[in-house]
């Protein structure tokens, strides 16, 4: 169940310390122009500035597309891509082969499938999210071509929080550190997971996206709703805890009269609390949601480890980890939000007759 | 889109007036003993105790089974069932017919499909969701065979909520009106709903479930794990506006060294954490999440809707509605969580040769 | 898997002589009139002449929709349909119960699914093809509203057939008793059929199929190639037994000088040899299938049963079998048809930006 | 829609003069010994001797693994593969840049896709099946491993055939220049496909193919029959035209009386004439089919192509063709056929409680 979407499908592959992670984007419609460069400065976006990360694999994500493509423009069959693991020959994973780290999904997948690939934590591994990424920037020159952005941002990053009813300017998310777009509060969170990297311990936080110039009519009652599907692809996402569309957790609180959103005559509303989506279907307001992560669970800190001996074993793993996922994180939600909406926007074309 | 689940899979159909509601689940196993009294007082526990509602349709929700069943047992062959809307011609929605109602899907609907059934809200009605708790009722019977079992209950309903680390039995919540396995907690809710009902206005709510039982290794990483696709069943229960799954939000803000878990020697966690679930494979370990759900659109007040003359009629909707969804929306989180778990259940079997 | 279609889905559920057998058809575009008269007479084609069986079931196959349509018009929700199975208590099966009969799928689902249902067969009774041709009857209309039509006739029962090169009126082809349109074969299969009868046997046949209208571009490479499915539509429908394309199994005998279709100018070819579809994709031109049906199993001679004992039992089945179930083969090839090519249709809107 | 499968699910693509074909097998059960020599031999069973083309592609189908396996073993997670274009930069195809060759999907593609990539037929080129061939070798350890077998071979080329009841030992036919197991018709097969080469000519033919081991209860259905599925695997080949399993089209001109498989005490049949299936359900009994191939329309004589100015243009195709595709296709049937049971192998482990 490596495939993502109905009629734009991703299908993606690769372990962590395998030879190389990729894809499988089929779907897409014929006649898109393939900006190179914009897919490769979106594969950039996943990548943090320093201040994220305690060290960092040194590869750069180099997309490499086989299918698909013709003379600069989407031919209608597959595109498949792979972006080689450059440097991960040089990984030692062998104290970890025959233990189970804490929080992470090595013994999950070893009961599943009765053995895995432990370089890295394999399949299970957050450079999977590359993949996404890659087939997300295809998604969002789909989009763009009618108009329809997608921008994400940070929001919390451990115990920092952007203030309540700030306003920002998502666009200029990548040009922070912590993809947070408030000056101050960028540097309060550089400053915060600096302290966590001195102390080998990591965070989580929460991530805002939007998605503006949906067309009305996104979405496919009942089980397939766009905040059915929207709240699939976030889980999807490793680390990924929580989803709430519009008001979310805070809409449980309200009463009818506060939270119904009041018409206005042009047909919007006063407040678009509903974040863009009613009855599971996209309203033409912006859509809006947010998302959760939890601590990077792999932390330079003495930890003890599960052995398949039954038996548990005091460990400090080394490695290059980061502090918090949520900066890489910004790009990720909006891929899967690109490739979700693109998605949509192909079934609604066969919705009437 | 109106089938849910890979190998077993529910197919929904009908209108909230329409002639009937009903769905296909195929792909339950063969040799299932069918308990129809087990079925029938599951559909019970969607109609909740009289301190919820303002009025509401006398209908009893009689299951017709039409398929898929011989001599008690299911044969492997698609499970039909139909359930009668008795007594939905009396309901007169003439004055909806070219006006949408706030915070409703009638304007998405239409905008999607060009017509809609404006009577009582068609397909996006939350009658819809009896068909989720048939369904759900007879994955449970299969899940059972496995002594899995699916718990679920009101943790908050507008303003009141259970007391923060309060231990309930959830087994008990049947026995509450609101579903809220707390005499005081119950008592204020229903005060709460009371008051909320004379002011003829409504409120969301928040339900927490649990899943006791589940083997090792469920999920299908990585697009299709545990926690993506119970996301998504979640968000596709109408008024559903968030999910998570262990922490969730509050793992935003807690550090790696806090919330990783601290393994047994047997294996088990100290405090799981997770919630039962890591890299989107379940653990073994209770699996727990919890979900937002937005006040009920429908309120008594005088509202202004939108025309489809593109202007605002100040109306006063009539017909019976409930002033909070979470004490029958408890069963229907339920019957969504097992479909989701019983389709896992039947995938693992094929994850080793 | 009792669904099929991708975009336009058909979950279809009944046994033979169960409470009723019925479908979803999930995926019709909105806003197509729904002429209720016709759906019904397409349902009676799937009743042939008298000539044809042995006796049959006196039931008319009322169609009852339970949901989809408003006013009229399809909505894009689900349309649920039912047909009782009014006569089905007459049946007397428990001579049946613990042998398997020759050549039928009793044995078969006795070893799937570790039990079945034996009245008439069950699941796999034929009975089970009206729901496609209500289906298919749905799915026409909305083909009907782009000009492209689906006709199908017999060109073969038993030992009689249609002589080679006779042109006929496949538009008349519910005239004839046994739908081959052409008055002296007609007379001929009647007679075979007759004499049949007398012997308490029975026989097979072929039916030609051919859609007008279709637009260039129906068919998804490479999988999911437009003979590709309308091969597994048709080797789905019972007692089929072969498919060919255009010409087929001659054309394993031919050269490619003589098999190559001559362009014309207009973009047309000569002679059509393809049948319609190139790299499974359709041309534009018309298609044209043929398709192999084996005789109908059950026949009134002693024959030996397989007992649950391990041994043989001689009996002589009783019940109301065809003598040939091609002429009403007919009308579900063409439901069949149908159903392929209106979604593909529909997948096709998806092909371009 | 270039995935196959439900459960065990191949993902192709690739262009004929791209950078590379390749695939994803996902959904291969983690545990099976992944014997890459057998794979790489699999693949050279798709290059027939030079008896059967004119001129031969000179790479070598080198199978590249990217991910999916581990210390030689599968690990559950899906296993990418990519097989380099090695010469394809020298192949000169400006010429048929706006031009349609006769019974290609040259025109067809660019009918509905708007653009395509004409070198050497893009997408549609047979050298997609050697993404076909790789994946089903990993099948076919798969089923292996539960001691089924597939064997094709090739019964008719041209105007050639295997007489009729010739007993032959699907074992050899590898042994065979054409796949035929039979010496003389082997011998005479070559001098047809001689003859037809000097007169720039093709031809097509029949392969059969058979499979052994099968357990009782393969096949969903009833629209996921194992017959209706096989069709649609054996339709998905390039140059396929038909497909009939047992007694096919000559089914249709017997009776029942002489078609109904007489039951052995043991459970088995006399003659098997339904070919190993009854109501799509495989009976345990060997499965065979046939499926036909029409001529390669790659022929080197001088013929009319259209061109996208509306004109006939005379033209004498250069390039590497071969005389006869079915030599090299008997290996992409049995490719196909396994993708095919071993898909429902898995899937029958879901059928029963």
């Amino acid at each position: 169940m490596n495939t993502f979407g109905r009629v734009l499908r991703l299908t993606g592959f690769g372990e962590s310390h395998g030879e190389a992670i990729g894809g499988v984007l089929d779907g897409l419609p014929a006649g898109l122009e393939v900006d190179m460069e914009y897919i490769q400065a979106e594969m950039r976006k996943r990548r943090p500035g320093d201040g994220c990360a305690q060290s960092r694999r040194k590869e750069e994500d180099r997309l490499h597309i086989l299918s698909g493509i013709y003379r600069g423009k989407s031919t209608g069959t597959p595109i498949a891509f792979v972006i080689p693991n450059q440097d991960a020959r040089s990984w030692d994973y062998a104290e970890l082969e025959d233990k189970f780290r804490p929080s992470h999904a090595d013994d999950t997948y070893q009961s599943k499938y009765g053995l895995r690939d432990p370089r890295g934590g394999g399949r299970a591994s957050a450079r999977e999210t590359a993949v996404r990424v890659a087939a997300g920037a295809l998604a969002k020159l789909f989009l763009a071509s009618m108009d329809i952005s997608i921008k994400a941002y940070a929001e919390q990053i451990g115990e920092i929080s952007l203030p309540a009813n700030t306003e920002v300017d998502a666009d200029t998310a990548y040009a922070y550190v912590t993809r947070c777009p408030h000056k101050e509060t960028d540097a309060a969170m550089q400053a915060f997971l600096e302290k966590l990297r001195r102390q080998n311990d990591s965070t989580g936080g929460v991530i805002r996206c939007q998605a503006e110039g949906l067309p009305k009519g996104l979405g496919e009652p009942v089980y397939d709703k766009l905040t059915s599907r929207l709240a699939s692809a976030m889980l999807s996402i490793n680390a990924c805890r929580g989803f709430e569309i519009g008001q979310g957790f805070a809409a449980a609180g309200m009463k009818g009269s506060e939270h119904n959103d009041v018409w206005l005559e042009n047909g919007h509303t006063q407040k678009n609390l509903c974040g863009g989506v009613r009855g599971g279907i996209s309203t033409g307001e912006t859509l809006y949601f947010r998302t959760a992560f939890k601590p990077i669970p792999s932390i330079g800190q003495e930890q003890n480890l599960l052995g398949e001996d039954h038996r548990l074993h005091s460990l400090q793993i080394k490695g290059r980890h980061d502090v918090c996922c949520v900066p890489r994180a910004v790009a990720v939600v909006e891929a899967m939000t690109a490739l979700t909406i693109a998605d949509f926007v192909l079934l609604a074309r066969t919705n009437r007759i």
